[in-house]
């Protein structure tokens, strides 16, 4: 008996700074709807997608850093979403800039059930970008400065009862092209992996730099690959467009055990893009080309975690 | 000043059971010469090119199985490749069923330099298929049988100066899926990755399978990925076509640090694909996206060594 699910991502265009949050939510919310008409049981919303994207500036204001910032979750800000979903019985996985009550900030993401319970929580690992600002340029790219590096590890959890309770795995944004995480989680047996990102279109300052179009075969081929590698369905989510000056690569997609696109986005707009899937799909790679347990050599993998940075040979 | 290098890669179409080995060397000659007179100074072979792809039966006889299988190399079956070559001034990769003296079996390839010389062996460390043989199957995949672990890890060595001397690392057929292994060649810093393979294309015991297409898709796919993820060049070269009434996938191709294919090959039969790369061009991989030491957190990939098959949640 096949385990059925039908996911949609929900690709948001730019949000821009000047947006309220108030209409940002009503987006969200609108897509959520729009996915929910279509047969979704979980929606998958992308990276920070509660505002723009601000690692862009340079932001010394603490007061002004705080706007981003969820300081719970859910809150005020965002509790129209929650109930909508609930009302809905549609699970989401939802981005946010994640404020703790000491103080640490984190670049976080949630996976909702069809209850409004959250089911998942993870920290972004694989942090981009730099803590100091470089000197005269336009934007900047300066996560490692407003977020510390995720503490939970890469936690895989079961999905809800109505989804055939799915051994999910959730990473945000850079962390898709790592595929460290991607084989904590397959190490887990993840069945779905769900992501959200904001990934530049172009240097915005102007260096030299891949085109729009490499970016985006880039993203998709990480998630084809990964999936491939690790035998599960993947929803891969952007926030698209040209936001605050700075344009983003869209090309959310859904993705097979097979590695191959089921669904995916035409533009670098709001766009939701909807699959069914059986998760007993994972089973044939499970079982035979990537049978972690009679192929894998860890003995040979050491310098993976024994070493942080490339060394060559003499 | 950019770092040159003229490779090539020389897919085989198949090499029967019956063929002699004198046969199956000449035609691994004439891939090398034609691959010399369009300039390449580095030449790859599959996996196993001296003969039939003999791990799809299940050979009881010592004896028999030993003539597929080298003492020493080079050796007088394989010599003049290696004199030709060397006349040429040009190296190659080539994997071979090794036998120590020791009694030990591999799956074993070796990077020769223009001089003749061998920089570097690898032992196959992902070897598929099984130990027993499947009962009632015409064809079986006894790689596990035949051959050891490999027991070299993965060991990345300098290429020869005429080549601007790359981080090199090798890897033979299922290996190449194994991100873990990529990797570990990655914290080495390679800048160009050799690889011969043998791959199915279709099952052909006849059960429910993927299409040689979709198999095609996964090799070329595995290097893609991969050699982004590591911002490395890399070759991959099949044996192709129908092998003693069992059909092998081509696809040879050779990839950029970016995870474009610069050169693929269109048949499945003998044929030479050749490219100019730039080494340097793994420089801007290197340098931002995969810049290790900068956004590496191997504390959170524990897994990847601590665990051999995978552990799903309750």
């Amino acid at each position: 008996m096949p385990r059925l699910l039908t996911l949609a991502g929900a690709q948001t265009g730019p949000i821009q700074r000047a947006d309220t949050r108030a209409h940002t939510l009503d987006r969200l919310i609108a897509l959520l709807e729009q996915a929910a008409r279509a047969g979704a049981q979980l929606v998958v919303f992308p990276e920070l997608p509660l505002t723009t994207f601000f690692p862009r500036w340079f932001i010394e204001n603490t007061q002004e850093l705080d706007t981003y910032f969820e300081r719970e979750m859910p809150n005020a800000n965002c509790q129209k979403l929650f109930d909508r979903a609930r009302e809905l019985k549609v699970g989401f996985y939802l981005g946010y800039a994640e404020l703790t009550p000491e103080g640490q900030r984190f670049n976080t993401a949630i996976t909702v059930g069809p209850d409004g319970q959250i089911l998942g929580k993870y920290r972004k690992i694989h942090l981009p970008g730099s803590v100091e600002p470089r000197a005269g340029s336009r934007f900047q790219q300066l996560e490692k400065r407003y977020f510390e590096y995720g503490d939970l590890g890469f936690p895989a959890f079961r999905g809800a009862p109505e989804w055939n309770r799915p051994v999910m795995g959730m990473l945000i944004c850079n962390d898709r092209r790592w595929p460290e995480g991607w084989r904590v989680y397959g190490l887990q047996g993840v069945e779905l992996m769900v992501m959200g990102y904001n990934s530049a279109a172009y240097d915005p300052n102007g260096g030299e730099s891949e085109s729009a179009e490499l970016r985006t075969y880039h993203s998709t081929m990480a998630a084809q690959s990964n999936a491939y590698m690790n035998a599960t369905w993947a929803v891969s989510v952007a926030k698209a467009g040209d936001e605050d000056g700075s344009g983003l690569i869209g090309g959310s997609c859904i993705v097979s055990p097979n590695g191959l696109v089921v669904a995916q986005a035409k533009t670098l707009a709001d766009e939701v893009i909807v699959a069914e899937i059986d998760l007993d799909d994972c089973l044939q790679g499970k079982e035979k080309m990537f049978n972690f347990a009679q192929h894998r050599r860890p003995q040979w993998y050491g310098r993976i975690v024994d070493q942080v940075g490339a060394e060559a040979p003499e």
